[in-house]
């Protein structure tokens, strides 16, 4: 690792916007603090831009696609060829974050870092760093240098969500197998038992948990080496998608960019990213509290506060697109409304 | 109460538009369920608009203003003049209300029911029903006739919000003293200790908040003979603001408009609707639970699942307008994924 460029510090808060934004916020005509969560959303977005009035007009939303070998020992209620039909889909106009992302006016960059069959699709970035990972109940899911290839891979969208002068950085998956691949490397890092996190992902019933939990417990043992040790358990146990996923989240925090951080394969990226270096935690916002069980207990790992509670688990970065409306208005609010003094409105006595 | 109006049936659902829209769902390519409530948002708004692909863009918001003779007991953190301030501020653009009205692109309609000193400012509707209400700690809060011209003002924005062919009305409320009366009727209605229910408002401490519970215990006692009685608690203990919302949700029920309810004393409002006439529940949507502690007990009474908690405790429609965009997000979704056959994605097995 001779160029660990994930280790860089993040850009620096700049505290005297932030500090700005904050005395703004007890001006506008409201009851300080009635606009809850929506006014440190402000004030954060102050401080990561460095303006008084923030905005997150430009969203990019990357969708890191990857197939993962744990398929074959039965853990996922949909078959493989999923992942590849689905970044048809994408591209197409007929998944769900294509939707949002036209609603969103925002740009979908959709990245196919390796499946089982190779495509050739228009509109997609193919890397081909393997026909998916290797089956990490045998053995480790990915080679270093394909863990380093997925980690630049997340890297290069955010240079290029960057280039376009982007405010936001959403991240999203898809990957038959996934939730697997995400629990295992949660489980690995908080060093908790797999019943804790696993849930039925796309659809499984409990049998099929039952049997999924069995598979990360044996794999765990496997590669109990690497517990509490993030690129390593990222690389025995996790998937290309979410190591691009890591390398983008470290990589927005070192450009500058804000993260919103989709559901729970998303939340582990991140905690794997912050386990790399925390520097990069202030840079990340979270959409929603999914579904998935695991995902309430990633949050808390990471002290998160997420934006929507909605039952979703779709994946797709489609819980972090849904909730941009809420970050655009916490800014129009913020930037928008009028302070006691313009309005002649009597603030409460101090 | 010759002409109740507000006993007329709501209009009935369209069972086939929303099991056709429920069919529709099923199709679409992500794992059923996945979407979690915005599946319900859609599918309900389809058997209420009568049409499988069922639109939110066209938004009405009335803002409901009036003052409260239940002031005088020092039970609110602002002075009474900020309400007719404040109406000012809506209309010249500078309050939350008016900014997210802006980015819905949604009319909002202002109505002034009685203010302690008469207003005249163009672009509001000064009804005058009175000088604000008499004291509820010492006589009932309003005439009968008062209550009744306050309900028909609810309904009169919304038969103004159907002839613009509005599809989601959104009821909010300005009114210093407001979560003192909207606390009282819930107490009434739903035969609970104040103290279970009271709580800051806009920005009461402790001492206040305890202030505010034997206010509101002594009043309850007082007009003891309303409890249980949605009418008499609402002409009792509410106030005009308040009248008209429950006017507003019952007319929309009728009208066959959906709406969508904001924070603590719209959702007493809604309380009082259902208890009046409980055909209408099945036309309002909950768009957040905030953080006055009894807004969660009220919604609980009504069964309401709201979208978001976000800490909010503003009023003026604004936790209402913050969901919007996931209405109408959860609308696109439903009207513009690709099927499963569409998109060529297989479908898990059955």
């Amino acid at each position: 690792m001779s160029n660990a460029w994930w280790l860089a510090p993040a850009r620096e808060v700049n505290r005297e916007s932030r500090d700005q934004a904050l005395a703004r916020q007890q001006q506008l005509t409201k009851p300080a603090g009635s606009l809850g969560q929506l006014e440190a959303v402000a004030v954060r977005l102050a401080g990561l831009q460095g303006r008084e009035q923030p905005t997150v007009e430009d969203v990019w939303i990357a969708i890191f696609a990857g197939d993962h070998g744990v398929v074959a020992e039965g853990v996922s209620a949909y078959p493989q060829a999923v992942t590849g039909q689905m970044l048809h889909n994408f591209i197409m106009g007929g998944a769900a974050i294509s939707v949002l992302a036209r609603q969103l006016s925002a740009q979908l960059d959709v990245v196919d870092l390796g499946t089982v069959a190779p495509l050739d699709l228009p509109g997609v970035l193919h890397l081909n760093l393997g026909a998916g990972t290797a089956n990490f109940a045998q053995t480790e899911a990915m080679t270093q240098d394909q863990l380093e290839r997925a980690l630049q891979a997340g890297r290069d969208s955010v240079l290029r969500a960057s280039a376009k002068g982007c405010q936001l950085f959403i991240g999203g998956e898809m990957g038959i197998g996934n939730t697997t691949a995400a629990s295992a490397v949660a489980c690995s890092l908080l060093e908790c038992p797999a019943s804790l996190l696993v849930g039925p992902g796309t659809g499984l019933d409990a049998q099929g948990i039952s049997h999924k939990v069995r598979v990360i417990e044996q794999a765990l043992q496997l590669h109990a080496a690497h517990a509490q040790d993030p690129l390593g358990s990222l690389r025995a146990l996790g998937g290309f998608e979410v190591a691009a996923l890591v390398g983008a989240y470290l990589a927005c925090a070192q450009q500058g960019i804000a993260a919103l951080v989709d559901g729970f394969i998303c939340t582990v990226a991140a905690l794997v990213a912050v386990r790399i270096n925390s520097s990069c935690r202030e840079w990340l916002f979270f959409g929603h509290r999914g579904a998935e069980p695991g995902h309430r207990h990633v949050l808390e790992a990471l002290h998160a506060e997420p934006l929507l509670e909605l039952g979703l688990r779709l994946g797709e970065g489609s819980g972090a697109a849904l909730a941009v409306p809420l970050l655009r208005m916490a800014c129009e609010l913020h930037n928008g409304m009028a302070t006691f003094a313009e309005a002649a409105v009597a603030d409460r006595p101090a």
